[in-house]
């Protein structure tokens, strides 16, 4: 096993620039480690002639990845392209049938294609690693999948996109406005141009999606994740959750329950005292609940090259050193399909934030119509009073069925004295 | 590979009970993980009598550990008798030199004979695998063994002892006495009868021995651990401490320095924004810095049967599944030796506790010693007075090397104003 271990890299943005570069500067290390060199013997990008700030000169060209991944003189091919379908799915399919290994950072391909990608990796007796795709540096697909491998895991919930955990503590430590915020951090980097796969929810959706297929040994099922994203949150709201107690974050959130596997991504409130209450700015984090470990939490850097490459190398090495695990902990023929659980059977307390003109009888509607929908409420807090302006009216509720509190909602919305559509944030409890 | 995998216990205290009933429990999702099923044939202890309040019939009995290691009908010999030398050593070398696989919780047994028994190990083809004996639940081993391993990893600290933690969180909360608390978490099973091994930090040292090992890929070297623990810590240095921005925690770090491979267990002053200071009672954590994963923190329950038990299977599991890892990372014969820096040469800022009878005069003897150890003072608090007894002046400094801050202690401890040896608590900044 001393031969090097040849490495083709597809996609040479960010990522696959900090992998060339963690690979060449830990190269005596991974040797070590490894037992055997490893060796980048081609790369392929979409343009040959731009300055990545690294010397191509000693790799083989492709143009076309998945050409690269078909005939390249390589063992493995790591696939940093990204998105889930197009020059991506193409060049991990290309890969994977000529019987060579493959290493993505891609979420989107592994949410989408994952059942299908594993059985053909199964089928050429390769693996498909992707560490990399969710949570960057933090180890938790192999904590999830080898680590707690003696556990029934139960529930799940990581904050898993640093963008939106980084506008959300800009705003609470600013008292700034989402698009203010959004609009800096763009500037800065921490957000893309096209912001909406982050702060829609879609990228965390991605990532819980293929954690709860390791954590329940099911099949990966992005379309039964119920989503929403953070752009409706605002600065008063996180004040709001402060003096209720909580902390406002873009939560993933996966737990087989009665009615099925529910998954879902949406804003929601964490007490202060929770452990994931203080991961804050671009960290990720993931807790999951089991019933032999306990609680266990991992937090760590999310994206970024450095973190994303570090992720990526640790498969690599995995591979070099023939550590064989099947892409989702078990063969294909063993994961399970479980029924989603719709959205509209979640219960648990809710946070509803309406804009209302200040009128008497407002209060007297709005609880008539919570009565109705058998709604139960917490508290109710009015601080500002205007005359001529809409002053936002915070209440929480007990226990609340989905379907009972967007009854409500729509039936609130309507009122003449509501200014616009309430905004409804969940409060998750421990 | 569907034949079964075959077990043979060594140890039914509180873990081994628990590892049977794990395994019991999940035998069905056990051998859909593992694709063949987990069987334990052989069992040992030192009192066949005792009711466990589980049923052994079904197992082989051996009196003797290492009689079984050798002899029984297995593949894996299961280590939780504990202690470094003894029944533990005598079983897991019995078990190594015929050629079977062994999983262990002993942290005393790996941090002083880890290098030998992995050479063993390596010479016969076979799995050494301890995830259990260092932060329980937490997947640590594999978090720097494999997660980690495209980083060179510059420094770790941990909270690695449950007991401590919880002494020490049980105080801040309650301002109760080290004795009392010590007292109290006897009687609730936190605490062994003989609390010494965990609150003089010698359980910490092991574990961070093992840690260090990993994470610089050098020989174990436990007698390179500088130890304290935390019998003189009182009530009121905690209020200080939270006065002064800080938590005390017992710490284990671990750092490559310019000095050599510095290891050191005591407690520490943590500032109370770092995550790891909110790992309260008896959870332990783990958080490590890398060139290129940057700063991962893993969060866990650290001890009991069923965390303990949990990382014992996830072991079992890997080695059902054929996975395999050297002992540390890499062969035995890649392992470096680092020179041991000396405690003396430690620099960083410093917390003292001085019960001083307030005579006036003090401070400028005081100050007069620190000016002569080229030890420059960041703050100095005397909130009480009395004329009769002594009170506490706290003060603290800026960075100062170990040999410097020690001599003044020795110095003002010679002062007649000064009741008694003064507290030394070091201040760890990010």
């Amino acid at each position: 096993m001393t031969d090097p271990l040849k490495l083709a890299i597809a996609g040479l943005g960010t990522v696959g620039v900090g992998t060339l570069e963690l690979l060449a500067k830990q190269d005596g290390l991974l040797t070590e480690r490894c037992g055997r060199p490893l060796r980048v013997t081609a790369v392929s990008a979409r343009d040959r002639t731009r300055d990545r700030g690294v010397d191509l000169s000693a790799f083989q060209w492709f143009d076309d990845a998945a050409e690269m991944a078909a005939k390249a003189d390589a063992d493995v091919v790591v696939e940093l392209i990204g998105g889930s379908d197009g020059k991506a799915k193409e060049a991990t399919e290309a890969a994977l049938a000529a019987g060579r290994h493959v290493v993505t950072a891609n979420k989107a391909l592994i949410a989408l294609h994952g059942t299908a990608l594993a059985a053909a990796a199964e089928d050429a007796g390769v693996t498909l690693a992707y560490e990399a795709a969710v949570a960057g540096a933090i180890p938790i697909i192999r904590a999830m999948r080898e680590g707690l491998s003696g556990n029934r895991i139960s529930r799940l919930h990581g904050i898993l996109n640093g963008t939106c955990n980084y506008i959300l503590t800009t705003m609470r430590e600013t008292g700034r406005s989402f698009d203010d915020v959004l609009a800096e951090a763009q500037e800065l980097g921490f957000a893309e141009a096209d912001p909406s796969f982050d702060i829609d929810g879609v990228d965390t959706a991605h990532k819980l999606a293929i954690l709860a297929s390791l954590a329940f040994g099911s099949k990966v099922d992005f379309d039964g994740v119920h989503v929403e994203g953070i752009r409706h949150i605002t600065a008063e709201d996180i004040v709001h959750a402060e003096e209720l107690g909580y902390r406002i974050k873009l939560l993933g959130t996966a737990e087989v329950t009665d009615e099925g596997l529910q998954q879902r991504v949406h804003p929601a409130m964490v007490p202060l005292g929770a452990p994931i209450a203080s991961v804050e700015g671009v960290l990720n984090a993931v807790e999951s609940e089991s019933d032999f470990a306990g609680t266990t939490m991992l937090e760590g850097r999310g994206a970024g090259a450095g973190p994303t490459a570090s992720a990526v190398v640790g498969d690599i090495v995995d591979i070099a050193c023939e550590r064989r695990t099947p892409t989702f902990g078990v063969p294909v023929s063993r994961l399970s399909e479980i029924a989603s659980a719709p959205m509209e059977r979640h219960v648990g307390p809710y946070y509803v934030r309406l804009m209302v003109y200040d009128k008497p009888g407002v209060f007297a509607d709005v609880a008539a119509i919570l009565r109705d929908h058998e709604i139960s409420m917490e508290a109710v807090i009015q601080r500002a009073r205007s005359a001529t302006e809409a002053v936002p009216v915070v209440l929480t509720t007990h226990e609340t069925r989905e379907s009972s509190m967007m009854g409500a909602v729509d039936a609130i919305a309507l009122l003449d004295a509501v200014h616009e559509r309430p905004c409804v944030i969940r409060i998750e409890r421990p």
